[in-house]
């Protein structure tokens, strides 16, 4: 009998519905598995602001630190609601971005998939979707201008002024080059490289780095594109792209982007994986104006499960039936509000319902 | 009589076809206003750079130094071919960012516009393209991550490292929020601000001027948009946005996606306005793939003669009749390459073809 210990970060806004569901699904897993999950909630982001003055408190850093893997569910308030919080402790870098250092989780791995049944749920014309859309990013997740030095104050001029920094040195690029490569080893040995070397030195290094890790993966193709022109290509022929491999700032936008072809930022988990610890998140954020309604979309928590089944735990198999499981119903023909309005005779569903739907089905 | 001098700057790969295409325009539009446009052409790009070792020669910045306005194609060379040249002296680097600089154009004015009979030109569904899309974004244009300091070099541990800077200051931010704010005025009252204030602290600042130039523009509604989320809404909902206003890297990417939605960069004109000078030039890439074949579309320069007619001249009636023209091309069922595909029925001609009709309407 195996056994795992996860901790369980609900987080803000529609975080605790979705984590409700996706937490359905890992009692069914336990139950016909040798494996036991020892669930460990932990306050974190706002809500664990507003309680300890923390978004990040000590209890949690020591659940997370415990933990075999961490379930996270999105955080964040509302625009207005932020800026009740001093700048330093809002959740995103009181919570989030601590926790990613913490665990040097440099690897972010955002699939953004959907099957050619279900390109009803897609703003793209069915042409565009093809035979379906599968592929995935691979974010940088511990680099770049999400973590170098900050600066803020008042110019020789009197003016304030802001300087931030991009950094980047070369063992941080080739790590997750070697992730990205090993991945599309996996899949179709086709890589795409997203940088702005005509602009920033960093892509410069970048891409110099990638072009001697890409000698060891030689039966990779390599694709390189420039950022901008990848934001043109995902709208015009996202079929074209298996694995993208991208720096941090670059992979927020473009994983959003992602989102939007396929219909709903629900629809995209994500796994982020550090040496010796990986947390597992929906890419979006917390929905505070749909939050606490039952209609947010949970596809986004289950799949974040399904890939700490098979990241963290190695079961491969129960993770596909989990993808499995979300697509049957889909093809059943319902869905969450985000998706229903898109379809052709989508039936709406809450949230409590999708989860149930999804455990029938496993 | 009037008289303009505009340098014109073809640029490399597809910029001198569609130059030639702008410049028919150019010559009707003299032949029946009181108007004469003395055309100063001068190299620009790498064919500068291979010509005189430099891609902003000194010769073409006092051509740029005397003209009223200049016209620039689009710059650059293929991945490969770039590498060939000192990463200084790149076109990018030695050429489109020291023009930015010189003549302050901080204010870069990109229409992503697509009228809904021009719908099936998209890659989204005519239900997300509703009544057409008719959006401008203003990306500041001449600082940030694009003209910070750069340092490169071998850190402690013997390892390569790149660090490169955001910088912002009040002033910056102030005049680009002032264009802004004015071209919602002019338009629907309504103004997205792009940002990214839960993880940059440049954001955070921005955030701040514009609240304080919102002050002066109290018809305007103000929506807040982290950049990710706008990438998404682009995709999802792209005609809720009038004007867009964002720093110098998210307008990189966003416009590009602007493109993306349209169905082509082909169809993505921009302005570019310092406070003594302005220049116009497509928002996309010289596409060295298509260059000389006939086939580019020349929509992009056209529309930057028709931004320049409009911003530089004060010929704003005959900017709109420039826009109508082209519209006028595309309602006939006409198109060039990029586009003639999309579409049911849809006729493809050539470049020269689509300058040639464009002049016929007029
Ligand atoms: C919440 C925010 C800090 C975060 C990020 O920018 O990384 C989110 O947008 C994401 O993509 O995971
Ligand atoms: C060519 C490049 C330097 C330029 C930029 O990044 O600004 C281009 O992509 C643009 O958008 O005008």
């Amino acid at each position: 009998m195996k056994h795992y210990k996860i901790a369980v970060l609900a987080g803000d806004g529609i975080g605790p519905e979705i984590t409700h569901e996706a937490l359905k699904v890992l009692e069914l897993i336990e139950e016909r598995n040798a494996v036991t999950f020892e669930l460990m909630p932990a306050a974190f982001g706002a809500c664990a602001y507003f309680e300890f003055g923390d978004a990040f408190p000590q209890g949690t850093i020591d659940i997370c630190d415990k933990a075999d893997a961490i379930l996270k569910g999105p955080i964040g308030l509302s625009h207005e609601e932020s800026k009740k919080i001093p700048v330093d402790k809002q959740p995103e870098r009181g919570a989030l971005l601590p926790m990613r250092r913490r665990y040097n989780t440099y690897a972010n791995f955002r699939p953004v998939s959907l099957p050619k049944a279900l390109a009803h749920f897609s703003p793209l014309k069915p042409e565009i979707i093809g035979e379906g859309i599968d592929l995935i990013m691979v974010r940088e997740l511990v680099g770049g201008l999400y973590f170098g030095s900050k600066e803020r104050g008042i110019n020789d001029q009197g003016l304030r002024y802001v300087k931030e920094t991009l950094e980047y040195d070369e063992l941080q690029i080739r790590r997750i080059m070697h992730q990205a490569f090993k991945l599309a080893m996996k899949r179709r040995k086709l890589l795409h490289n997203i940088h702005k070397s005509n602009v920033l030195m960093s892509s410069v290094l970048w891409n110099e780095v990638m072009e001697e890790v890409a000698k060891e993966y030689p039966e990779v193709e390599v694709v390189n594109y420039l950022v901008d022109a990848a934001a043109t290509a995902l709208c015009l022929k996202p079929t074209q792209f298996d694995v993208m491999v991208m720096e941090n700032m670059f992979g927020d936008i473009l994983s959003d982007q992602g989102g939007g072809i396929l219909g709903s930022l629900g629809l995209m988990p994500s796994a982020c994986l550090g040496d010796d610890k990986a947390y597992y998140e929906p890419s979006h954020g917390s929905a505070p104006d749909i939050a606490g309604k039952g209609i947010a979309n949970p596809y986004s928590m289950i799949g974040s499960v399904a890939m700490m089944l098979e990241s963290s735990f190695g079961m491969d198999g129960e993770a596909k039936n989990v993808w499995a499981a979300m697509q049957g119903v889909f093809a059943d023909g319902y869905s969450t509000a985000d998706l229903s309005k898109s379809g052709s005779g989508v039936v709406m569903i809450s949230t409590q319902q999708f989860g149930d739907k999804v455990v029938e089905k496993l």
